[in-house]
């Protein structure tokens, strides 16, 4: 073949361009073809999950937006000097971070470092209090493990002001998550809610100075149990009386009528213990305004939310009936979210959902069932018998008008074939058209699942898909 | 105060560490604030850009969905292997390649590599022919230069198919454009459609052999003017009799009837040629059954589209009246999609709108009028006048319920404060809550750019706002 090809190339034979072309295109296909695959760690999707995992984001936009959250989008790449201004050697192992030129990059891991940059930095053309969301894909380099993700998106609001902010901002976001979530359709879940100055307040109470240590381990609660808790603590040099009186405390159970009078009938007068219990009153009862009932809240002492970050309120949200998943959605109150980009004090309260991780666990939980989900948004197609296709397209013209997701079968092959292609997509209508339907028409109508055949005209079809 | 603080902590003064933890932060935040800015060469909008920026992408998203395209979603990492499969010098100097570990990644540059090699990878599981869409974030490092941007959206539609595709498509394509730019409400545009057929069928008929070559020269035209491209091609070694019959045609303009009376009259033979010909007269005729019209489109025998990618249909699209910022949209069709990563021969077509681009140059022309633009999507804000926070909230839940984008001012201020926050937002109506309309249950509803003010009930309010 080589051979050939020189002896070709000396004649300079110019008609067999195109065959010299097309052999070394070969060439490179039989000798130079990449396995198709992708960095691991990362998720994607198949189209029908796809279309499943979007109608869930714009579940999450269209309540954001109808809550009054306006939509923020930050580069994914960040000055490190900025991303790192905080540092913890947590963040920067998992950071993507290299360079390009004379630039120093990192990929956000997050989206509120960048919302902190951005409010700090376009502060003076914002409107406070300034309501965002930002819907994002985010980056962590962690240990590859299931469920765990390098590439993520993360959806927050947040609520931030110069200044005081309202704590009917405090009961407000976790109404707007409540909604999302019901309209998700998610099984049983509750949004558990806590202020950090009641733990604060009552480590204060107690003459616990370490707070910060105490709250680490009491956060772990849920992971390892009573008893691992409680070893912890004595660990660090707590009494075992004090210990005990920890443990009693983050068990008070029960409604928000019985916690609240149980904290009450405790007698605390530490300051800060008394704002915090004010705190969730008055967020509780706020709650209950936004028309969340608790089938979907309860008040639970134990959550404490990492260490540094919140300062009053905190909130994760557990699906009950599947608690290993843990946390599908936290976020909490903060007092200074840009300290280390301006000296305004920007006052706040954000959630944010981690709608990667979550949808995977629905996938794993049997919740989203993969099989049962049509491979596209199309609800007609239109199908010409044969030679029928200007007519074809023009029908189609008229449901596109009203809005409807329609399409043409544009190839030439057999009828069956056609209408495979519906079958195969998950497409729930069909309209057929050849010469009678030209001649009367009226259009052959088909309902895919139920296999039912009419012949209708165009309105008529228009209402039925409507 | 150093000296204080060391006595302080001296003494173990326990109720002292909240004013040391203060004391801390302060000095933080006084040597330490980082001047919040981004990178170079990258887009961030404020709100009210962003809610436009978000109008055309959902404009985009919206008809593509209508048109029966389904979205995928690629992670923005790839395997540098799998990215720079192809090769070329310019991509590889543009691309974002760094090491984590033991991958050697890179940042994708367009969403047409990172398709391919879905396509390859999940072709099992694909509908063919495959409509798909993206709009997602790709990544070049240009040279920093104003309206090119390092961190860039793209919106792209591709059909398709294992072997042989309809022409039709050929003409979809352009006409999903079309409505798209209308609905954003650009001014005046022609898709400018040509074939390479034509071209390269064409450059056989002069026995031009470096087709590739007097190609890329062409493609110069609209950017060096004519007498700047005869010289080009003389320097290649063409004869100035070709290179005039080569500028004669490709000067060949008018309605589609005219070209392609004239291209008909050229009598050429060459079987290219006709091939090309025929395509185009087939996909100008659908382009008009699928309602567009020549007010929109216009066969442009100049355009090549780049060099190695495209065989048949390309596409540029023009503003009529701000030529010079170039093609906002543009595509083609295609032989042979994934040939890195597969055998199967991936036919297609597909058009992309670089939204990123465009939006900056819209603001540039003075097409779009940020100062005309709200910095909210809210229609309503309820404003309580002082404890009327609980039956507000009721109010609001009611507009919620009904779709619209409605907030309550939550913090405590003076009146007329809560009124200039709705103003400075943009936010047209508001509803005041007062004693006097708690008793009356009609509520005061303001609209804020006349200052009409009106006592209606709840259901009136609905029915006026929507």
């Amino acid at each position: 073949m080589r051979n050939l090809i020189k002896v070709l190339v000396a004649m300079q034979v110019r008609f067999c361009t195109a065959f010299l072309i097309y052999y070394e295109e070969a060439t490179i296909v039989n000798n130079k073809i990449i396995k198709p695959s992708i960095l691991s760690g990362f998720m994607e999707l198949l189209p029908k999950e796809q279309i499943e995992f979007n109608r869930i984001m714009d579940i999450i936009k269209n309540n954001y937006e109808k809550s009054g959250f306006v939509p923020i989008d930050t580069p994914v790449m960040e000055k490190s000097e900025i991303l790192l201004a905080k540092g913890s050697e947590e963040t920067d192992k998992q950071i993507y971070r290299f360079t390009k030129g004379s630039n120093d990059i990192s990929l956000r891991f997050d989206l509120t470092v960048p919302f902190a940059r951005y409010a700090a930095q376009h502060m003076e053309d914002l409107v406070f209090p300034f309501r965002r969301y930002q819907i994002g894909k985010v980056y962590r380099g962690e240990r590859n493990q299931k469920g765990r993700y390098r590439e993520f998106y993360q959806c927050d609001i947040d609520v931030i002001s110069k200044g005081e902010l309202s704590l009917v901002n405090d009961a407000e976001l976790p109404s707007i998550i409540c909604s999302i979530l019901k309209e998700i359709g998610l099984p049983a879940f509750k949004i558990h809610i806590n202020n950090r100055k009641i733990l604060n307040g009552f480590f204060k109470y107690l003459d616990v100075t370490d707070a910060t240590n105490v709250l680490r381990i009491v956060d772990k609660l849920d992971k390892i149990g009573e008893d691992a808790v409680s070893k912890e603590l004595i660990t660090i040099g707590l009494e075992a009386e004090i210990v005990d009186k920890i443990i009693a405390f983050i068990s008070i159970v029960g409604d928000k009528a019985k916690i609240l009078t149980k904290l009450k009938a405790l007698n605390i007068e530490e300051p800060t213990f008394k704002e915090g219990l004010e705190e969730i009153e008055i967020v509780s009862h706020y709650l209950e305004c936004y028309g969340v009932t608790e089938e979907n809240y309860v008040i639970d002492l134990k959550i404490a939310r990492g260490l540094d970050y919140y300062t009053g309120t905190v909130y994760e949200t557990i699906l009950e009936d599947f608690k290993s998943i843990g946390s599908i959605c936290s976020g909490g109150r903060y007092d200074n979210l840009a300290e280390y980009y301006t000296k305004e004090k920007l006052q706040g309260v954000g959630m944010s959902i981690g709608i990667t991780r979550l949808f995977s666990q629905l996938k794993d939980i049997g919740i989203l069932k993969e099989e049962t989900l049509p491979s596209t948004l199309t609800k007609v197609l239109v199908v010409p018998m044969d030679e029928e296709m200007d007519y074809a397209i023009a029908a189609m013209n008229k449901l596109r008008k009203e809005g409807i997701n329609s399409e043409v079968y544009l190839e030439k092959t057999k009828f069956s074939k056609k209408l495979t292609y519906a079958n195969n997509a998950g497409i729930p209508y069909v309209i057929i058209i050849g010469e009678e339907e030209i001649k009367s028409g009226l259009l052959t109508f088909k309902n895919m699942e139920t296999g039912n055949q009419e012949k209708l005209s165009v309105d008529e079809i228009l209402n039925r898909v409507k």
